[in-house]
């Protein structure tokens, strides 16, 4: 089974895809909107939603939205940063670290207490690794995933450096064809609001009212109108009645509602 | 007066800065949290809130949570990008446009009418300029401001090649010191729910039931509690007693209420 995640091989996309389709073949592509263009020809992707420190994936709510492309599963992968070198590189005459700056950022403790060390951005975290490896850079080090260590064959010179020990990212499984498993029991939407005076209030109501609970809601901007919103809500419903009718009673209040997906809670 | 913003002299914050504080000092910071220590020590400083295009800026609305800074005036700056490169460069030699990644989706025509340009990714908008210009690289240009063409002496090959122009951001002037100015109209809050069912709902009747309108809502992972949100809202009111009760009951509903800033809409 072919699964097409966004970075490069070794990300922390690609762990998560072995986790969700075991045995899976990986295909990286460059972009986000690469990975939309091949599950829109039929093939699985999974790609990070959220994470518990950095927030949301912004352009990936907007490619749900206006892509063909429902969620089938969701995962939520624990995010350990290591220290990744070239085999003959040492600790001690390290000087450079290159990473995405999310995991620069989220590895502070790591330059306050070696001063020595700078941080410097780079485009992927697995591909900062590629880069410190396959240059045989002696005086600079990468920080990805244990995976991007294996794939590239660096060395890990420390592991498990992220200053948050709470640092999960959420991802989903995505397929073209709407599919829902049995025991769903989340649902994600994205809906846009008519343009009147108390109207978000009125769509959570339509929740609160049937006592379903919302796991997460965030808003995106309406691309073309400029300071007006998509709204993107997960609630704990599945393909029930009461989630049915809360959907049908959503429309009423919303010029646009677009079901993202049914699927198990993880 | 001086004024810190996050990024190179010649950045869209550049801009904002000279607009919002005519006559003022830039002071560039590397970092956003060297920006917001800055404030911490008295400064001004102008930063980007969100934009039309790609939503808001994350770590900036963490920042606001944590830190001492008030917002005491906003400001919305069209974003127009332009190609620029060295003095020496011409257009039909340039292979490779350096630029930051929301500036290079944001202009995607460019890439498809003219197959021969690679998008490189590069920390910073400006500074893709300086490095262009001042490595008198010949086959590459960049993306950037008109200002970020003038402060590195670059040439500007071609203006407004964004593909959307409704491409605005919101850039705030923020102050250690909590000031309101006459004719205050908006607020900005934070908040954390107290966790129960429905509290989301029962925080927005708050503003709901008096017809204040919200202008923005947006959710941001709390650090440290994976799956929980602190929440976001403008809304229309300024320091009046509708607004100041609206504040009161919210409290009631709320863990932790924090304003963010009370100033006059844009």
């Amino acid at each position: 089974m072919k699964v097409a995640i966004q970075g490069e091989l070794g990300s922390f996309s690609h762990q998560a895809a072995l986790r969700m389709v075991p045995g899976c073949t990986i295909v990286p592509c460059s972009r986000s909107a690469d990975v939309f263009a091949r599950v829109a020809v039929g093939m699985l992707a999974v790609i990070p939603l959220e994470n518990t420190l950095a927030g949301s994936v912004a352009e990936h709510f907007d490619l749900l939205l206006t892509e063909r492309a429902f969620i089938r599963k969701e995962f939520r992968l624990r995010i350990v940063h290591n220290l990744i070198a070239a085999r003959a590189a040492k600790l001690s005459d390290i000087r450079r670290i290159y990473s995405h700056p999310v995991a620069l950022e989220q590895c502070r403790n790591l330059f306050r207490s070696h001063r020595q060390l700078e941080a410097v951005p780079f485009y992927d975290t697995a591909g900062s690794v590629k880069h410190v490896v396959q240059g045989n850079l002696l005086d600079a080090a990468a920080i990805a995933s244990r995976k991007a260590a294996s794939v590239y064959k660096g060395r890990i010179l420390s592991a498990g450096i992220e200053d948050n020990k709470q640092n999960f990212t959420r991802f989903v499984v995505i397929h073209r064809k709407r599919l829902i498993e049995a025991g769903a029991n989340k649902t994600s939407i994205a809906f846009q609001l008519k343009n009147v005076a108390g109207a978000l209030f009125k769509a959570l109501a339509v929740f609160a009212e049937r006592n379903i609970s919302l796991s997460k809601i965030e808003s995106r901007p309406l691309k073309g109108s400029p300071w007006e919103y998509v709204f993107y809500v997960d609630f704990l419903g599945g393909n029930d009645r009461l989630a049915r009718s809360a959907l049908r009673h959503l429309e009423e209040v919303s010029q646009m509602v677009k079901v993202l997906g049914v699927y198990r809670a993880a």
